[in-house]
């Protein structure tokens, strides 16, 4: 523990999200190969810019957890035997998607290591309650970067449950002490309103608790298993306040990504304690 | 706990090794596909036969595992940055083999559930020290079938370590308490000297803790990274006195793997208590 102690300024989570590096062909999952290597790329830049990085990726499923993880009912919790043989096929689909990251990112230079949530994780009503976070901390430690993923997970209440990237990065950016979090979208950050449709729409730049009572938050491209955007902001309001900001910036756009990790901040919407 | 402690006399480790699914072709690790399919065969017509069946697979690596660990020299712990790369990458190659075992078994009708070893384990001078028994207890009470597998782990004292099957599948059926293991292999069981060489190399059907001191054995067909016969032989008898009885058998053949978890005992070598 001492070591990432003492390193925990360059601890960074990044969420990718699901839409940037998947899309979907005719109801089938398909990677979204430019954007993978393109982020792969600028990954692999950083950390041989910056090699006291300790960096922690998850990214989303997309399709290749969603279309499954709804043909199951997995996010309604264990209800059906049906259900049972879902699981492991859901997991196995998202697994394949994290081997093309890992693999893609490996390439790119970047040490890579996978690592399966459901493999130690356990939640209780959707919140993870168990997660060998001592594993993922010695293997930074090696200099390792962990790709870890949306998952299906045992829930201690509902027998099985989804457990969303969107939940995984902030437990890890809290309970290691994680200096930032970046969740990487395709949209430029938190809007006022839906950009696509409102072209009085206007980014926020940045958020803090005080802030967020009077924020209309609009522009949600997540219409998902795992919940929207409110849910999102609020959640990373909390986390603020708990002491680790975070970035919600577009990585759909070349470099956005790279400059964030080398340290630009200003790029997209900061949630921070003021 | 419960359920699982009820149910004790039906858990079945089995262990597959990874030269019966695995093949090398010009130094590059191939899956032997007719093998591999008539074995998942043979595993979908015994739970649907048998759905009582509890069974956790552990399979080896061949060369999917040894090929790398060895080109990075995982085996001799942790001695240069030039191998940190190399875990990443070795894990990732096992992981390909683990999926392939996993779509297989799916497309079988088994309830395969892919677990990743190093996500949750920790050794300690190469035996497991830390591992996620509840959750493995909690897929199985589900009704699901694990497949785990050999991997690259962090080691407490050594960095890091190969965590061979052949450690995983006793470690595992001693603590959940199993009632059966199964080491199938590409041999008919232990013998006196190497049948490959010696005509009158004789098939040794048990082994106690009392037989094993006068006996002789012969027809190791492992000189990999983690260790021949001699010593699984001498970790199987030490199972058997804490309670654990083991069967090498060669599931290479057609139908003994059937036959073995349907109940037959006695087609290879049973290690026992007496």
């Amino acid at each position: 523990m001492g070591s990432l102690l003492k390193s925990r300024d360059n601890l960074v989570v990044l969420k990718i999200g699901g839409s940037v590096i998947t899309k979907k062909e005719d109801d089938t999952p398909e990677i979204n190969r430019p954007n993978l290597n393109r982020i792969a790329d600028e990954i692999g830049k950083v950390m041989s810019n910056r090699p006291e990085i300790k960096l922690i990726i998850i990214h989303g499923a997309g399709p290749f957890g969603h279309l499954y993880a709804k043909r199951y009912d997995l996010q309604l919790g264990l209800q059906s035997d049906r259900q049972i043989k879902g699981i492991g096929v859901t997991h196995r689909w998202m697994e394949w998607l994290n081997h093309e990251v890992v693999k893609t990112l490996q390439k790119n230079g970047v040490k890579a290591m996978p690592f399966q949530p459901s493999a130690g994780g356990i939640m209780s009503d959707g919140k993870l309650v168990q997660f060998p976070l001592n594993v993922v901390e010695k293997f930074l430690d090696l200099g390792l970067v962990i790709v870890s993923h949306g998952d299906v997970l045992l829930d201690n209440r509902t027998g099985i449950g989804i457990l969303s990237g969107d939940h995984l990065a902030p437990y890890l950016a809290y309970n290691l002490r994680a200096n930032r979090l970046i969740l990487g979208t395709d949209v430029d950050g938190v809007f006022t309103a839906d950009p696509k449709k409102d072209p009085n729409a206007k980014l926020v730049k940045d958020i803090t608790p005080n802030t967020l009572e009077g924020l209309k938050i609009g522009g949600s491209n997540s219409t998902d298993v795992t919940g929207g955007m409110a849910r999102k902001i609020s959640e990373l309001v909390g986390l603020a306040d708990k002491g680790v900001a975070s970035e919600i910036i577009n990585i759909a756009k070349p470099g956005r990504l790279y400059k964030a990790l080398m340290g630009d901040r200003m790029q997209g919407t900061l949630i921070h304690k003021a």
